[in-house]
């Protein structure tokens, strides 16, 4: 019997059938099944490309585009049933497709290898998920934008090292978010270019002997330009490293993001509370409302860090020309995709729903007025004494307050002058938090006018995306 | 209404339901649907302990005992129905429980967390899974040895930097892989003693409050011992982090093995042929048949890094107590189990069924006879020129052969001379492989009675894992 | 001219120079210069074998072994001079070997070769590392246990999800971090094991002609065995994959330290209060008192993460025999030496000098009593309910505080009674801190007892290493 | 004493010292004197900024530039010394000036923090770096185009799973690894723009409070932009990942050019002859000429994933603000520069140098007719036979050579006509191997007439940077 009837692509030259663990192992068909529609997609834009070719007559080219068309629909139903020899999506369509049209549809493979396809699907699915994730980084930044432009009068402290630092704004640390965002944005929009570059045509590694127009292929998928080298084509996976490094990024963006409001949803800072939609309780103590959401969205950040780093050692040292171990590449594609997709989603829901609980922050503030030491240090500045010599001198200024367990604002007069004559009682007046904040009113600042400064700029940021010059972009 | 009625556990101080997309992410159903029977096994044993703390009366104990054989069978029949509300496989179970015997099922996570159950299960599943790995492993080492025996004669080079280096016997290659595997097996036996530590008792965090017996429950268990701090016990996740790490190198092993096949099936080599049976085809080239078993073998070891960096990266600087984060811990082992499991079984039957190419190999040790130029150098120390110097001298007598395009063997006695009068016509004794080969019969060394003995060791090696006090090992 | 007589050790063949950026590419002294005493040593013992195997006669091998002292003397006073053609520390020792004692010096080398001699090196440095890594963690374990002691009755909110969960005892918190060094502690005894096996007799791959006694020279090095296999003695990183691993872990469980540390030492939290000495201030806020070293410490867990990643990951597919990819396997191995050294050495510090602010503490579980929400739902189970609807019950007992804004303890009775008629007067008596604490006295458990007993085992464990039967060990 | 006087720039609160261990760990001054130029620099340009914000007069600005220039030429001649308080290279800048010109060195420090001033200097750093790398990538590019265009007529194996699959031609493959270096030219331009966004006066985290003009300090740092958060500003490295991301990518293309050649300068190939210049040899095989620097290339691509694994772990879940973590940033991107350029520099001479064995490749061509297998089933598909069933026929065609034991070339006319009656005499034209090729002209085949055209868009986009637009882009 010929080894070949069992449903095998390859199975011509085999005498012997292959050890059935190994067929599992060597088996993809799960995980790239969700490649259906663009395999189903980039075929029929190949047989037309064959009828140029003069492969096929344009008969034979409507069986098979119909009969696709009907494979499509059966896996759109739900209807399609994988056998056990369907090694990938390719082999499962091109063996439904034999069911529906008979010995035609093997006219299909002409020219064509798995190692073209495959990549042309990637690519065209990754294409088509851009756009929407696109869409889920502008939800966020709108919901951060909205939530800041409420709180331009909400002070908090500013942290570094996780020690009260200096006030700022409540919107001023939202804001911070949206510019990291907008670099994923800028970033998304570069990686996609890459990845409309159509490899169709390559074959196997050698270019198609058929002679097809590969730029014409290219236009009717949609893709901009044609690979420039067919070797090269198959063996290269950069624009999934690209995205892969996308991800994890925006993804550790985002974990950060979650571990400031889990920090400031506990009730040592309280200075949020999340909304019950976005947290679990506990199977045994029922007070709990856990920040799960958040954490998980931190805990997925280290499983993307993760694909990315198996996707790089995967490909590192691997020989040109296509190996087996590139079939790797798609679940961590995959897994990206949707975890950074969802996690954009849940983000923005979290933001938009949380009560910003703005006398907690005040008095946040209140109770470490050494966030005002700095400004006690510029005091003495603007009455010209050198800053390093300022900055030791309101240390002393600190160690006295540490000794009397007093406030900056409680120390005498007196104590600040045994340590410079330069503190007069005008003093006082620097302590105070909101002109602390409204000092730093350079572009970036957190002073009230420059936080508004820089949600026009991230609102006019937005408004580029709405506009119709987006379709030609994609 | 009440939010606790849609069927969470923890729903009762809740008034609001949790966003759809949400509880998509936060459901873990699907993945560790694998620890059911373990699930079912751990709370059987719970509820006997609850006896003991009289919690539960004997009979309550029985109905609830077999109310979850009857949940377990229903998994095993594949007739468990799996809803929307069950987050993870303890909510599922504990909710069909309900389903089958009334509100008695409340009565079971009597001061149990799920934080303990989960550790509970994670630990029984890996103990589970460690004996039969050790078999597959010593699986592949005896494929190895069988191998290795039937090649005590047959020479082939044996290579540094891809560079022919020195004369080895095959056999001996093939033992280099027997020693990393058993190392691989040492520590899985090291870390197999980690992984029964049981940590059922440890509640939520702080401890069991209804005075269950831990030692008489892990007994039961089949631990060996029970975790000694309650707040420790819920939030490592060491012994995973650890099989990970086992799973990664014995899997980079493999993937030595692989490439080193991969090379020499290639037909610069031809030194093996693989067997159709962990081959595949070529959907559009006849001729091809491709050793992507190997490659898979191969690649899959950058996925397991990939699952190891993540598991760590998700660990650092995580607070104390559980964090949902911690879920991302089960799908990395539930993926690293069943690669090392399928790859080990996989590399035996390569192994085994492989065509050695013995005359292929012993073509290539003659062509390049510079794979003798240590003896040559050697022969010289035996005459008394210090090693350095002898190296430099034969470094002449290559680049005299090189200059004639010549062999070592077919360079003339007065060339020889010329570079060194202790060269003399004995010199072409040395220039012979199967010299070379039992001159290294040091242990260890690749002189075939060096290795015969190395099998002895290993074959012994593998005989103390028949024996009885496997069991008290386990 | 003869290339060679540019002192490198493998000129001889050569008839060109190499591109100088490939000199420096190629060239690791820099980084393996602190293998010199090892190296060293280990040709001494190496001089010792050639007179065993008739290749040196007794004097030589003296003149060999007293030139080498002499180099090692150099590099221990800062003499040695490193020269640009000193490819790596054992090219270095042995030129300079060679001018102190002429041509002899080219004997050393006999039947060995760099393949070998550097895993001898790395091995010898590695177990010697050990003992102090030891002892550091103990070091860090005894810290802990001295400040557990003194904090057995000093209650504090335990967290899960960074959220109140149940009271636990401090001390109790700080012996979680006991137990997970205690594992590492575990697992290093089990690696240093492995890095007792004596490569030196590999040769280049094939093994030693001449002879030499292996076991012989194992013992004087000090190892425990010889490896078995000369191709895997040299091609193998084995034991450097698993002390990275166990590196990394390390540093992970000292990353969660720190990060509970950093966390609590946040004014939000403002449980303990950090030495001055383990903290730095600001460059322009005088008030700070950052937790730099917990910081470093968190970070450089990172560090390690990637390092683990980066010899997998170089490992991953090599062909079996050495290729110089694994040159780069040593820099990760000494920083993470250095790294895990110095970090535990700092968290003693830490521990050890921090100040424990009890009353914010006590205060920090008084503030949120709905801590005491599982004994309330335990309390009930007590009298009867199943805990599953004894959980839904306190969860509206809490929804009522909640509307009421008071807490579990100042709930009216009657209120409390509207939602069960089981509670009853006696329920205060639950919402007591301490009596919660005191429940959980499991082993295990967070009662002070329990945390005694855990103290107790604690310090028999840290005692078995005082012991003379260490030296039989190792 | 005042702790202050000990050259630290934040002791002024402080009454204690550091413990010495932690010293050393939390310096980072070895690492970080690379960034003196850079750190003098923005430091010149930022005293002018002080003058526009009136906290210095022009006489004080000029003091404070020529002292930092005199600062700059101390490091530049090696003569500036560190000392051990010097915590970094901001605190050895600092300490210096202050020595050289008096307190006013102390004015400096007005309204900068290290937070911005260490963006800042690293951005500088890189947006130097990254032109020399371009042109680096390049001069790579070159030596492949130069190389190619000498091989349109050279036939080799192409391979796929390091079998042969089809004939391609030597410049082809070449080629393939143009193109991607080309899109890391792309990526590189990118990534350079978001390199140039100045961080300057964002200060601590909040922003500037002296009004000093952050635009013109950009412009006359060279910079493109001003950052739009302070806070975002001094916490994100997004552009170190993306430059990580970049360089681990690039060495993985390179890694995939080394493996090629390895394999193809390794005898069972011989493909290539690697210049002496680029090898070395062994202490102990005298004939060894080892690929030593491709085998480093390789093997570094895992470093460098390491380090970008690292620095993606090290910023999960950090909070916003500052931490000190972030100080591990450096030194990764200090490695991943110098290992990128020092491999792009050798792989250019590595390609440029090595010997092409066209006479070896042509052979091994000839060896495995298999790779025609492909021509005859397109034959059949000419003819009219679906291409599915011509691979099967092909299939029956090489099991009939095989048992036979002779090529494809050799079989008997009639034994193909058993198989397929279409099989006619001009069969024997298909199999022939520059007709192959050539049928392969599709844009991006193998056909000389595609190649050629390859070469002529590759050197166009050579020529793209060597343009004065060059000027503005940077």
């Amino acid at each position: 019997m010929d080894a070949n009837s069992d449903g095998r692509l390859w199975g011509g030259r085999f005498s012997k059938a292959v050890d059935p663990i190994m067929e599992e192992f060597n088996t993809f068909i799960g995980t790239d099944r969700r490649l259906y529609a663009v395999d189903i997609r980039a075929s029929q834009a190949y047989a037309r490309a064959l009828v140029g070719a003069e492969v096929l007559d344009g008969a034979e080219a409507e069986r098979i585009i119909s009969g696709l068309a009907q494979v499509g629909e059966e896996f759109e139903q739900g209807d399609f049933e994988i056998k056990p020899t369907d090694e990938d999506i390719h082999t499962a369509v091109e063996r439904r497709l034999t069911e529906l049209i008979g010995p035609l549809a093997g006219k299909l493979h002409t020219g064509r290898s798995r190692n073209d396809q495959v990549m042309t699907d990637i690519r065209l699915y990754l294409s088509a998920q851009i756009p929407p994730l696109r869409e889920r980084v502008q939800g966020l930044q709108s919901a951060i934008v909205d939530q800041a432009e409420g709180h331009l009068d909400t002070v908090m402290p500013g942290f570094t090292h996780l020690q009260p630092a200096q006030p700022i704004l409540f919107g001023h640390w939202l804001m911070a978010f949206f510019w990291k965002l907008q670099r994923d944005l800028d970033r998304l929009s570069e990686l996609e270019h890459r990845t409309r570059d159509c490899p169709l045509g390559a074959g196997a590694l050698a270019g198609n002997p058929f002679d097809i127009d590969r730029e014409a292929l290219a236009r009717e998928l949609g893709f901009s330009s044609i690979s420039e080298n067919s070797l090269d084509a198959i063996s290269e996976r950069d624009f999934i490293v690209e995205f892969l490094s996308w991800a994890a990024l925006a993804q550790v963006h985002m974990s950060r993001l979650a571990e400031d409001l889990i920090l400031w949803s506990s009730p040592g800072f309280a200075f949020v509370e999340l909304d019950e939609a976005y947290c679990t309780g506990s199977s045994i103590m029922p007070q709990k409302r856990n920040p799960d959401t958040l954490e998980l969205i931190r805990g997925k950040a280290a499983g993307l860090i993760g694909r990315l780093t198996a996707l790089l050692s995967l490909l590192k040292g691997l020989p040109s020309g296509y190996n087996k171990d590139l079939q790797e590449d798609k679940e961590g594609l995959f897994v990206a995709v949707e975890t950074v997709f969802t996690s954009l989603t849940i983000a923005a829901g979290v933001i938009r729903s949380m009560i910003v609980n703005v006398e907690r922050m005040e008095q946040a503030v209140g109770i470490s007025d050494g966030l005002l030491a700095t400004e006690l240090a510029d005091y003495l500045v603007r009455k010209g004494e050198p800053f390093r010599r300022s900055h030791a001198l309101v240390g002393k200024v600190l160690r006295r307050c540490g000794a009397r367990s007093c406030r900056l604002s409680e120390l005498p007069m007196d104590e600040y002058r045994k340590i410079s004559p330069l503190f007069e009682p005008d003093l006082k007046e620097v302590l105070d938090v909101r002109a602390a904040i409204s000092r730093r009113s350079v572009p970036g600042g957190t002073a009230p006018a420059a936080v508004r400064e820089q949600i026009r700029k991230a609102r006019a940021k937005l408004r580029m995306w709405d506009k119709p010059h987006r379709q030609q972009v994609i």
